[in-house]
């Protein structure tokens, strides 16, 4: 069975998150039906790089299936697209893999966005694609701490209750921080990340860019190995899953 | 009374447009509800600088009100955002100004930027923020042609049947196109605009985008004066109101 990997973009707002659950639409489930309509109407079973929690955005997540017969990739993309409408779920592009290729384990590099409006008033435009924060933020600072964060850690106090990685151990290749006018960007590459981790950097960073932390409290927060350290889990709608790497 | 200047920033996409009317919400209709509730109730009136229609959206429109009592702007700013919740509108700035100032009739010049995005994948984080053009589109093309209506024209052609304009008569200070990636920014600046004015030309530009029209045809669609020669009026959802200059 031909093997394809699947670039996709989704506005992460009206789903339960990419992985099929009971309590409501997923992003997976809704590709899984397209995918079945396209396949001659089999149970397809769609295999995503990163399973993003509800309300988080991805600009490229990567997914591979296994279809009955060969397909052209430009049309294999229109004819999900087609059976996706009109849920804001797009598929960029498709590529022919090998049968050795998973979007999940495969992946050597995961890089994510988490986006902050920063201004007294509210959102508009950008409702539900930043999380707003009135304070002002010291960006600078927040960069600057954040670089304690770099390298290889047990990443105990960033990682949700729930997460099931057998480790906390990771290694976060870089995370950046940079403001653009009243946006600030925070950008994260890694192999891979804990559940919730980019999410519970970016609120801690949140307490360093508005003085309630110290730019040295983030790495003691680290060095703790407590969750109870974690700062803040910022909200999922400024989360972005930019790309994977292969 | 003293009187303040709002700039205004909104999503165009619940509201029948800028102007209050009787088939649905309006953006002025909910301002004025905002400010009358924190001016003591009294019937408020709010003037616009420009009267988007239904869809358009808005980064920076400007308004003035008159009110009982004096305010310092950045309570004023976020007492009005308080009643315009969970709206998709929010007042940026506000600023005291002399009772001569006139949102519309001050106004020097107007910005909008009309956005679209040019690829063969539907928009997932950017639906109903721009428009979705799968042609492939040469924006250098584009770029050329749009300076045949760049100064003082008779824009009959690029005009709504509708428009209450006096005369067809428009100076166009500035019409960019260009690139970035898979958006296309089209850039409109002049002292005023006709009715459907940049979606007309935005339309009309995407013609000769997409090879329909050569470069020249714009300038002949323009010298026609026909309404019947335009392109075609480019969606609303791709219009921002980008800025007033007094």
């Amino acid at each position: 069975m031909p093997r394809f990997a699947l670039t996709i973009e989704y506005d992460g707002a009206p789903f339960v998150g990419w992985q099929r659950q009971a309590n409501g639409v997923s992003i997976q489930q809704r590709l899984e039906e397209a995918v079945a309509a396209i396949n001659g109407g089999a149970r397809a079973v769609v295999h995503g790089a990163g399973r993003t929690d509800a309300g988080v955005h991805a600009l490229g997540q990567i997914a591979h299936i296994d279809l009955a017969r060969d397909w052209r990739v430009d049309r294999l993309r229109d004819a999900i697209n087609a059976h996706l409408k009109p849920d804001p779920i797009a598929v960029l592009a498709a590529r022919a893999v090998g049968e050795d290729f998973e979007a999940r384990f495969s992946a050597i590099r995961r890089h994510y966005l988490y986006v902050i409006d920063n201004r007294r008033a509210p959102l508009a435009l950008n409702l539900g694609r930043a999380w707003h924060v009135k304070r002002p933020l010291d960006a600078r600072a927040m960069h600057e701490a954040a670089q304690s964060l770099v390298g290889r850690h047990d990443f105990t106090t960033f990682r949700a209750s729930e997460c099931q990685a057998n480790s906390p151990m990771r290694t976060l290749e870089r995370l950046d921080v940079r403001r653009d006018g009243e946006r600030i960007e925070i950008v994260a590459s890694a192999r891979s990340f804990l559940h919730n981790q980019v999410r519970s950097m970016a609120g801690s960073l949140e307490h360093v860019g508005s003085g309630k932390w110290r730019v040295e409290d983030l790495a003691l927060a680290l060095r703790a190995k407590d969750r109870a350290r974690c700062g803040q889990v910022a909200p999922p709608h400024g989360l972005y899953l930019v790309a994977v790497d292969y």
